[in-house]
């Protein structure tokens, strides 16, 4: 119970992690060895105390003027994140967001590599997606025992995404991407990550509003004399 | 400032909205009149104290042992979040993921209706995609300004994304939904949002490296004497 607390008091600490990291791999190309705290925090408007509490969690040890080693720094993260390591992942769903997902080129170690995408539609099965298979649904639980995946990512409808997390399950995944809008039924064991879209959204209509109304309060202002 | 706190203070309890909006949506389709706050915790393992203080925020009013009004906390919901009329949005980077969003039909109002995407390929403009024209990108500054469009969503690759920004910006765009990992330059009155998707993906490895290690503690168990 104490170790599931810690957890949900960390998860805007690891959210920000892969921002922190393509900041580091920026000051890596460009040839920098330290990467300060202020510089860290600039790119999302952090503050900076937040970023040494954040980094703290990996445990890469800063130094007082010059900052965090980048290479360092780089190390710690990916291996709190288990990004030191690609893990091989099913994608089930061969759709456009499936489709989108398996062409995802991420300039930066992803942590997850997809192997093979499934689906129920026969006229996609057979095809090959930006180099991946796409294979019958009815296979996924013996190739998924049989490879040992251990993440599986769901891209159908919502109406379908609980048979397939059952499936994944069967097959022995422990983590489950889950893109539908679906609260999927999973025993205790597995991890289900919500993608979020729709919570991502209700962030930017709840700012719109705000902007909206800061410029409707100017435009007032600006005729009142 | 405090202003700028508050939001962001705010900024999980808004992400929740999207959930208690589906399971009041479920409700309704159900017939129900009321919801417990039980029932709207329950979904995603999110404390009932947190429920009330979330909803709190929206306006609507709680009654003892009948929980909420499932209509008043739908339209008190969809007033906080906006999502009570529609804002009309230009998607740019009609490629796959491009493709996923405008296909993107969520059960319950989205808030945002993209009406029409653009892109720099001559092959894919002039096109239609589900419903929608592809247009020149050239087309879109005039387009914006024209339609007064206030939303502008990115699904360009990585080293196309500034230059789309700028130009949505200059079309009178004041919230952009950003799927790529470019941290956008935008002038103080104009929101980005993130679609966090490498963020999502960190949560998910993370969980991932716990349940594996605690499989690993079990196996170890049962192979100890």
């Amino acid at each position: 119970m104490a170790r599931n607390l810690k957890r949900i008091a960390n998860m805007p600490s690891i959210r920000r992690m892969p921002l922190y990291l393509a900041e580091l791999e920026r000051l890596r190309v460009a040839g920098e060895r330290w990467a300060s705290t202020t510089r860290l925090a600039a790119e999302r408007d952090i503050d900076p105390t937040q970023v040494r509490k954040d980094l703290a969690l990996t445990g890469v040890v800063g130094q007082r003027k010059l900052g965090y080693p980048v290479e360092g720094a780089i190390r710690a993260i990916e291996e709190f994140l288990g990004w030191h390591r690609d893990r091989e992942a099913f994608l089930v769903g061969a759709g456009h967001l499936g489709t989108a997902l398996l062409g995802f080129q991420p300039r930066y170690r992803p942590g997850i590599r997809i192997v093979a995408a499934y689906d129920n539609d026969p006229a996609r099965c057979g095809a090959e997606l930006h180099g991946r298979p796409v294979r019958p649904l009815e296979d996924l639980v013996a190739d998924a025992r049989r490879l040992g995946i251990r993440v599986g990512i769901i891209t159908t409808p919502d109406a379908a995404a609980q048979t397939v997390a059952d499936r994944m399950v069967a097959g022995g995944v422990l983590a489950i991407w889950n893109f539908t809008s679906v609260a999927l039924n999973v025993p205790d064991g597995v991890a289900v990550e919500y993608a979020g879209l729709r919570a991502s959204l209700a962030m930017l209509s709840n700012r719109l509003q705000e902007r909206e109304a800061a410029e409707a309060a100017a435009a007032t202002e600006e005729v009142t004399p």
